[in-house]
């Protein structure tokens, strides 16, 4: 940063790279919209005012067109995209998102600190302003193994790195709560920076001394009482909106009827999928929903954009003013939040939805192309544990929430004959330990084939759902070959797969492509018989998770979330 | 910070140190009076909510009172009390401030450096929150001697004090404009950090130039335009009322009639007097004013706390929230903002005005009393310039704006005896360097005497006014011997004198036989004969600050502000 240049250019004695004249500028400090001209040099915002008689390398006219600062994403994955931060970047700009707050959480569960490190560089040169908040919970619990865990002294390492502000989402409230050694370590450790919650529910007492520790922001409030304690806890409320948790309705609404400060909320989208991305941005959506449902649109600005950087102590982003980044947005109107451009660091971007700088591809190579190492895997070791009675995991349309049934062993053949039951597989895919569960699934579809899927949250373990062991070896050989990612099996042939080669996670082939490739996958998998309502994927990547009700399969066997344990030979008896 | 106490106290599984009971307290985020209990251990909030029914040491019913955060002094020169930092903190504790941002400007122009460190020394135990901004002008003007010059270098090596928060008011904005070297080494050196601005009356462009270096705050606006202005560029308003300088009105009545948003504003005092604290406090008149004049009681509350705290990014400091440090004020009102209590760290440290834990004396010893370091000074020193025609400083009662006269220099005698005019004197009083400024003076009054200060701005030189040579020397000899302070010369005698051996500036006694004696030398000085509506030594202490206009004198001479340059023999002919 050049100092002495900005003053001339804000002093009107020197030329701007760019003015940008005529415009109705967001005051996020005041909360005014005001009429000015932006004067901009070496990507900075020199000065805001009558600079229309000054000159500058280029000028243009906004014919009175809002000006807003670019939108910050407080939180997210960028992983579920299922693309590279490369690719994930472009199309939150596209929607005018020009800074964003990630938890490369999915990938610290396949590599540890050389998934952070990936994504980190990979984002090196990306378009927006890339922050990284360290996973706090790799693994996420201990009935999986993951590819990695993350302890104090590990995250650590990048604790300086200039681009990481703290720690991330501390999902384990339990071991908070219980004082867990390992969990102090990593909080205290960061106690001069930004440290992220995830308290689903937590309340009263509970919720009091979770906070105390210095975790203060959450992003998993459902309902407008629960955002309300959260906020008069001190915590930042970050706003979801995202493809499966959707708040945003609950808490705004809530808020607007309390007539609370709204200072310390910001928007995100935690996990948000490409498709919907696609269609609706991001920020963008939680904009236009928070207006529709009587937020007046300057405050739903501050929200989207100098809230979420104090939030994030990050200078000199989200403001329109002198010596912060040039990352605005052309805005054509304050309630559907139509963008007609984006600039970041001074530079257009994006017009009309078009992007208009491709940064150069960048090829993920080396081992992060590398992280599916399977073992040998036979028909012997698919085999349903040998217990008179079996657990099944009971799947619903919409919901990732399963519920728990039970089958006779000795029915599970003709149930798999008359499509009611499907076997289910989790194989850890990380270092070949020859880890297996199998179990059983009901609700899911799907007639002579397999389906397989390296994205399964949170270890990303291999899972393969399917009602014939050829199939499903099949799968499993496809999956191998193809290092990672969706694949189809019918009777015996490789009837499609989507390759997601980086971590067994994302694709870094362009978004269109992706997006085709994806849709196509979909279709082919409807034709297979997987029951309408599910999504055969994505219901698939969250049946290995044990934190979310009621029972799940891990690479240890099944797993009753209710009793938070494994499933033996006595657990029916038990229930 | 020991967490797991924190939490399990804060679950109601532990015994808190201190159990606030039924009290209305203020939640700065959501900005709402809530019922609620306050659960306190190790100096922290563990958990405010429902805790009547759990165990603690001590329990105390508020019966109902209010409970809001220690207010936040965000910006104050300590020095300006003319007493040591330890009496000064608990002067303001008894008024409710627990947290002070400070600036030791004063003390850095006398021994630098070390100035800064005695202050640090001095506030490591107080009884508030203690911050520095380090002095960014040392010395103010090129046209004086001070004790000491700080350089970018100088500031770096106490930058990672855990208490020094970033770079103190950049007074000299004609440098920052100009870009000049120094200033830009300095401004780069703390961009990471905060930057005080220091701005009066800069707008436009010139204002834009100047936050683009990333001055974010600023207390110099005495207007509702300038302060909005200041707002708008993205500054925080310091909202002012000092002693002398009072803008307090004028800014509230523009923010309530502007409709702005509040929250980058914050109050503070800059130079307060011991009398108007010990009468009035800071921070809370801030508030009644505020209040007043129709600004909403909690809104002001947002400012005097939270605010400010966010501004400087003080972590766990200006909230009740858990994690919070326990800095707490019970409140009779929310209009005249009676103040009941106060705690620091969960300590009841004053009740009803009064202090209930005295922490031991701390006596200045070394060379912080050891800065009054003056040449020998005789007759011929106090020679007027040899020039036809003489600038004289016209005072006003109540004012530190000077005007410019001039005198033939043959009538200076008749002058001098009929009383309206005075000799006044600056020396150099760090280095014994003998530079010595003679002038006149108009307005002061004063007969057979002499008044002699060490406390000048900005540089500290010592300052003596006289109606004749004898006792103006006498007054010399008196200061040198007490090592710096006030003193007051009749015929040739100490009628009256207060040490200030601590750099010149501050005296180590209680604040009460403070109070006491400087009332004394008031009243002595009236004796003298000093002018009705002047203030015998506040009014000398601006006589030797250059940057005030229009008429000064400083060791170097006389100088002309508004021409901003010395005085010569051919001064008076450009007039």
């Amino acid at each position: 940063m050049n100092i002495k240049r900005i003053i001339d250019v804000a002093k009107g004695e020197s030329e701007a790279d760019l003015l940008l004249c005529n415009a109705k500028v967001f005051n996020v400090f005041t909360k005014e919209i005001i009429h000015a001209d932006v004067a901009i040099v070496d990507g900075i915002i020199a000065g805001v005012g009558q600079y229309i008689d000054k000159c500058a390398k280029e000028i243009i006219d906004l014919e009175g067109a809002f000006l807003v600062p670019g939108f910050i994403n407080a939180h997210c994955h960028v992983e579920s995209s299922m693309v590279v931060p490369e690719r994930y970047c472009q199309e939150e700009l596209r929607h005018g998102v020009t800074t964003l707050v990630t938890d490369p959480h999915e990938i610290a569960n396949v590599l540890g600190l050389d998934g952070i490190l990936y994504m980190l560089g990979a984002s090196e040169n990306a378009p927006v302003n890339y922050f990284v908040q360290l996973p706090s919970c790799v693994p996420a619990t201990c009935f999986e193994h993951a590819g990695a865990t993350l302890r104090a002294e590990d995250l650590l390492t990048l604790k300086n790195h200039p681009r990481v502000l703290g720690l991330g989402e501390m999902m384990d409230y339990p071991g908070v709560l219980s004082a867990d050694t390992f969990i102090m370590k990593k909080l205290e450790a960061f106690q001069d920076m930004i440290i992220d919650g995830h308290a689903p529910g937590l309340t009263g007492c509970r919720l009091q001394a979770y906070t105390a520790c210095g975790i203060r922001t959450d992003h998993e409030s459902s309902t407008a009482s629960e955002a309300l304690e959260k906020l008069r806890a001190g915590m930042a409320v970050l706003v979801r909106q995202g493809s499966a948790s959707r708040n945003l309705k609950e808490i705004i609404s809530g808020v607007l009827k309390a007539q609370v400060d709204t200072r310390n909320l910001a928007f995100c989208t935690d996990d948000k999928h490409l498709s919907d991305i696609r269609r609706e941005g991001t920020i963008r959506q939680n904009l236009k929903m928070a207006v529709a449902l009587g937020l007046d649109s300057l405050t739903a600005l501050q929200i989207a954009t100098w809230n979420a950087a104090q939030i994030y102590k990050l200078k000199n982003i989200g403001a329109i003013a002198p010596g912060y980044q040039a990352d605005l947005v052309i805005l054509k109107d304050l309630s559907e939040f139509h963008i007609s451009a984006v600039y970041k660091d001074g530079c257009l971007m994006v017009k009309e939805g078009k992007l208009l700088q491709q940064k150069p591809d960048s090829f993920a190579t080396g081992a992060i192309c590398d992280t599916v190492n399977l073992p040998p895997v036979e028909e012997k070791d698919l085999i349903l544990p040998d217990w008179d009675r079996l657990p099944v995991i009971r799947i619903h349309s919409g919901e990732i929430i399963t519920s728990k049934e039970w089958v006779k062993k000795a029915e599970v053949p003709d149930r798999i004959a008359d499509g009611s039951l499907r076997k289910v597989v989790v194989i850890e895919r990380h270092h070949a330990t020859g880890n297996i569960g199998v179990g059983l699934i009901a609700g899911y579809g799907l007639h002579h084939g397999a389906v397989a899927t390296t994205v399964a949250h949170d270890s990303h373990n291999l899972i393969v759902v399917g009602d014939n062991n050829d199939d499903i070896l099949f799968a499993i050989q496809v999956i191998k070959e193809m290092k990672g990612g969706y694949c189809l099996v019918k009777d015996g042939k490789d009837v499609g797969s989507l390759p997601l080669r980086v971590g067994g996670l994302m694709s870094d082939v362009p978004v269109e492509e992706f997006l085709t490739a994806l849709d196509d996958m979909l279709k082919k998998a409807a034709d297979l018989g997987v029951s309408p309502g599910i999504d055969p994927f994505i219901t698939l990547s969250f049946i290995a998770l044990p934190v979310i009700p009621s029972i799940r399969l891990t690479d240890c066997g099944m797993f009753d979330v209710d009793r938070f344990s494994m499933f033996d030979h006595c657990s029916e008896k038990e229930q």
